[in-house]
């Protein structure tokens, strides 16, 4: 950490702003320029709320240089984090795709669709059973039925399930029926999910927030890591700002310093991050160009009778057709689709 | 709501949405024009998911005429809600202090401020038992402990305290404890939990999300009214943008259509909105000016060894400055300061 | 300017980043710690592109500590800037009244305008000559020939006029028919247009752009001082965000921040902040609650009739009861309406 | 355009919004609703403020059907604009490579540069000779010379340069020294230099504002082809949000929608829209993938040395081996790269 003095201060205003850290149990290394004096920190500064010192007279400002996210950092852990799974690996040079219908409406749709995906070569389904819903009168899912219906259709076909969990009660039933906890971004900090997810033995993909930083994206994660399990997949799927083309942002420029601050898999979402089922596949084929591990993709047997998100599923063609495009454009990139 | 067609779109074309309108049980009203057609829709359009008509073919996009809050709705509610507690109303012309420190540290701390601050005619506390701290490794609160902190002080001193509940294993402990509820900005769209505190039978206090609408917020108040508890208090608490001079930017321009479209009462947090204690007091001068109904500001004996957000706490001395001057100003605006 | 290496780098990398920084003319000054190095740098910072050593071998970031600007800075000017012109003090306790139409549409409307003002004690008109239209087929403004009209009224009333000039080639015209330039919001950042106005001798009002944080309203202001033109205004006009309650979201809380940073004068137009006339009065109100110096706010004889922005507009009896109750508030507040 | 009346409306309010309808010159079309009154109007709606109705008693709001731009529209113009010059066509299957230093720095830099640029099949150079700077005290460029520069590498080498025009004094010399102009994100609404460049006869890259809407991108895009030069290229160059982990965020969502509702090539710059040359070629390749027609990109002999934003420059060598890959790349998306 850095206290940058004001211009005028005075050396007693200096000196109260050094007793004030040595008080932090942290070690000042004063720093005169020509024209206002800056104080260095070093010493464990992760915890200190820079504001206490910055409150002080005569300082400008604080400015913080270490990062707060230890087990998520490349910086300590420089290799790649692999999950291993049996229906397949994720990171590590595959990309990996996990497609399905927003919300599980009935064992035949999920049937035939865990069906559809496994004849097409991708080995994970994603369906909600507890939906998020802007509105309390929309369709909440299926619930604890669905968890049910991924239970039969696992065993049945052995694809892998991703499903979303939404509160701490339903933590045990979600965590037994599913092979991928999903922690959707409105819930990204919702810390005391993250810390109950921390304690769970299944991997975990947690979708940034929607107003959210990098920064707090890898603060989440670390919550979870810091609870046992290190088994996070990162997930961008648009962020909120002013621009209105689309509904939302989807900010694939996240990807490379993702990938550089952080060795955790990120994967993107372009259904809920464009909104609109035609603009999904050149996003979804710019997501692989850009660096991503894999995609979290709408599909639907018959997106117009969806029960939720329709109009940004794919039919099963249109998917199809987005995986010979993503197969295509993997070889000169060095991927392996799976 | 309304569909717009494309500029070319056939006679078949418009026939086929007709027919889709019909089928989904509303009533489709052709709007031919010069270039194109629209085709209004009535009905209970609510609960329809406009992009199911978005996909077929020829047509240009669907545009929401209704807004589908409803119990949060002046139109459906035309008078002010106001809140009665036994110490003292909400609403209805009174502008609400609930002040206090971000977190419980002490049992002395509590009490100190709650003869502070009924010294000084503030019948709420604030202060946090349960802290969302954005690093795992950050004070996360006093937990259960803090909650009886509560308790003892109510029963002492007659105060009114107002606390945050982060998940619903502590909803029944917090109820019991507490005079008001709090919902974070991180939970506004923590669905499971504004289901819970609609069965309960206390006033929440919901603060909007960091990239929440003011249509999101009120939806987020329909959840919690949709379950049976009507008393619902509003707060704006700065919301994420690129502006980077102050720690949010705090919208004190939500407070007038706030008030058009809904009856509950509407709050500002101005220290949590600047982040800064200098800035905080002409911001919540700004906030009685505009229209809101009261304020949820940071006041701590000691506000440079706070646990938590100490930069942004008043002490005694600023905050006894900052209710005169509040009530200077209430006059002229036909307020009373309570 | 602070440089951050990284945890394992090499002591060769930190000493070339020191010979990169020395060749730079500036002076290095080496920071160990316990698990990193930093390297402050003292000398003339202001001119040097950071990320020149962010891309060097083994650099994390580099942190900018001092601010780039000079004139604007409350450092270099502690005093506030007063801005003494024949119609009025602008700064110093005055809380100054800018008002009239958005565009010049006839003489009559702006003598009927100027004469309205004067007998309720405003001493400044604005009114667009030249208008920016988001769309080429939209009323583009009067030109010329609003001018004319402007130094009629003038020299016929006594007013003071506020105007909008949009290019260089317009800008000895336009300086010579108002008394204070303005420089709206989209050319906030066109450079030329700065420098041109940087060169008169009439005071500039300076909106801040749509997307443009403090620091960069702050740079705007420079580039006009650095011409010689120290009689700068700056207007918070509302800024971009996701927001959609209102027509962009009025940041009234960059008021607390700029007058700490800067010694210029700080205007609000909450006309086009807001842009809904309902919303006008208590985001007026809240202006100068919030430490503004004055407004700038539209008002039209009949405001539906308007060629532009009437929907903004407050009527000549809305702007009469908000000048009452801005009085009442100013009295507490200890500023004078002029 | 549809004008949604408040649910309890009066059958007098609605008539007198029908008048007000008919005044402008427009047809209306009342659609009575179970719950309130909407009416659709046709006739040319685009010119028309809406807000003038929103303002009347009884309506709840305005909602605008057709969208403002014409001559940028697919609708009006469902075939892909070409650009056809000499060095090589823009649009049509093309991706077209536009490369070079952000400032003119001297004569031998731009000669090396466009030598090392025709040698690797790029046939446009882009270079600044005009800077938009944020601070008056950065390097502004060189001006008229660096246009000089640019005809004497032109004549010599056969390349197409591509440089920024900021005023409208400078416009005839820039038009006479280059083959595209560039207009800056930070003028994309000076409407009077979009006027300006509509009179030319050279082609217009349009370079996206920093919080533009694409509806306004499109609009300033309206602005140069009402003038009659039909010749324009959008480009992305990442928009701003509070996302802090790139210098802007790029925004690659816009290209699908840009190629729906226009017909103009759009090309993106990874170079502003990351900020750092490590995240630049994931980022080129994405643009390729998600449909773009061409990448604007920092390309400088020696990047640590530049004159201006070095930190996003690549090198030769780098920018080689981009090339390459955007050639692996282009072969299964079909397009080809010149």
């Amino acid at each position: 950490m850095l206290v940058v003095m004001q211009a005028g201060a005075t050396q007693d205003q200096v000196n109260r702003v050094i007793n004030a850290i040595v008080a932090l149990q942290l070690t000042p290394h004063p720093l005169p320029g020509a024209t206002r004096t800056a104080i260095g920190i070093t010493g464990n500064t992760g915890a200190v709320d820079s504001r206490r010192l910055e409150v002080l007279d005569g300082v400008k400002e604080c400015i913080r240089v270490t990062k707060p996210f230890k087990l998520a950092s490349r910086e300590m852990h420089p290799a790649d984090t692999v999950i291993s799974l049996p229906q397949g690996t994720i990171g590590s040079g595959h990309f990996t795709l996990i497609a399905g219908p927003c919300s599980v409406e009935n064992e035949a749709q999920i049937e035939q669709t865990a069906e559809f995906l496994l004849a097409n070569g991708v080995k994970y389904l994603r369906a909600g059973a507890f939906k998020p819903r802007t509105s309390p009168y929309s369709f909440q899912g299926m619930g604890l039925e669905g968890l049910e219906i991924f239970k039969r259709v696992r065993a049945k076909t052995g694809i892998g399930v991703v499903s979303e969990l939404m509160d701490t009660e339903h933590a045990a039933a979600v965590e037994d029926a599913v092979d991928i906890i999903q922690i959707g971004a409105r819930n990204m900090q919702n810390f005391s999910l993250l810390k109950r997810v921390g304690k769970t033995r299944k991997p975990v993909l947690l979708k940034r927030g929607l107003s959210a930083t990098l920064e707090e994206l890898l603060m989440a994660a670390e919550y979870i890591m810091a609870g046992g399990n290190y088994q996070v997949i990162l997930c961008e799927r648009g962020v909120r700002t002013f621009s209105d083309h689309s509904r939302n942002t989807l900010d694939l420029s996240v990807i490379p310093p993702a990938k550089n601050l952080c060795h955790l898999p990120i994967f993107v979402d372009p259904s809920h991050g464009t909104g609109k089922r035609n603009y999904v596949p050149p996003m979804a084929l710019a997501s692989l160009a850009a660096g991503a591990d894999g995609l979290l993709i709408e599909v639907h047997p018959t997106p117009d009778q969806a029960a939720s998100d329709g109009a940004q599923s794919l039919d099963f063609p249109s998917f199809q057709k987005l995986i010979d495009s993503l197969k295509a454009l993997s070889k000169p990139l060095g991927k392996t689709i799976n």
